[in-house]
């Protein structure tokens, strides 16, 4: 009933950022999250033709450092909040970790450095996926 | 360098819809998609918690038929438009074709089967992450 799984996603570039530690970083982009770059693998920088300074662009990262076990948490990492379904929040912890991070372009540097906006993602961090951003998604 | 990889992406769920074909789908889920259901497995049906009715929702989908060695495409499969790397598409030919779909939750049936409006993935396309929309993202 299923195409063959599991399925198998590469990185095809880093996070480059202050942030070095999941404590260190905000739960959300807009929560004071730092500028950072991202390092687009040579291999993958054909596919950055089209994307301009200044659009708002979706990173899809895979938060590596997170329990995938996970089906239930405190949102926002705070006891004092009752449990909840991971789907119904962000959480970091998820069966498939995937970071979905809207950022703006700030520049685009030797055709695979991509200076981005309020990132909130560790240092490291692997991406997975650049979209642009459409009306209502 | 690298955390290890390539990482193993598993479905949590599947796409249910009437349209059975890539060719038959639109491209985006504003365009005319029907209304589907999304069959969460039963072992991770726990993290559906605190999803409401009425809430718009992100789906994360797995494109299992998408090309994954194309880096430029001709957007919407249009060939008289020119070639754009497809990190500047949504194209589902793409290096992780992972689909992001955002749709309202109508229902919920059983605890595991979510009723959503407009989606564009075909039937049988599996479903890896589900998140609530935030502002801005």
């Amino acid at each position: 009933m299923s195409p063959k799984e599991p399925y198998e996603v590469r990185p095809v570039g880093w996070v480059r950022s202050r942030l070095a530690r999941r404590l260190d970083a905000p739960k959300q982009g807009h929560e004071g999250a730092p500028h950072a770059r991202v390092e687009v693998l040579p291999e993958f920088a054909a596919g950055l033709g089209g994307l301009s300074v200044g659009q708002d662009v979706l990173l899809l990262t895979w938060l590596h450092e997170a329990e995938r076990a996970a089906l239930e948490v405190h949102p926002r990492d705070d006891p004092g909040r009752p449990l909840a379904g991971v789907f119904s929040t962000r959480s970091a912890d998820r069966p498939n970790p995937v970071g979905l991070h809207r950022v703006r372009l700030l520049a685009i540097v030797e055709g695979r450095w991509l200076h981005v906006s309020g990132l909130e993602a560790i240092d490291g961090t692997p991406v997975i996926d650049i979209k642009p951003v459409l009306v209502g998604a």
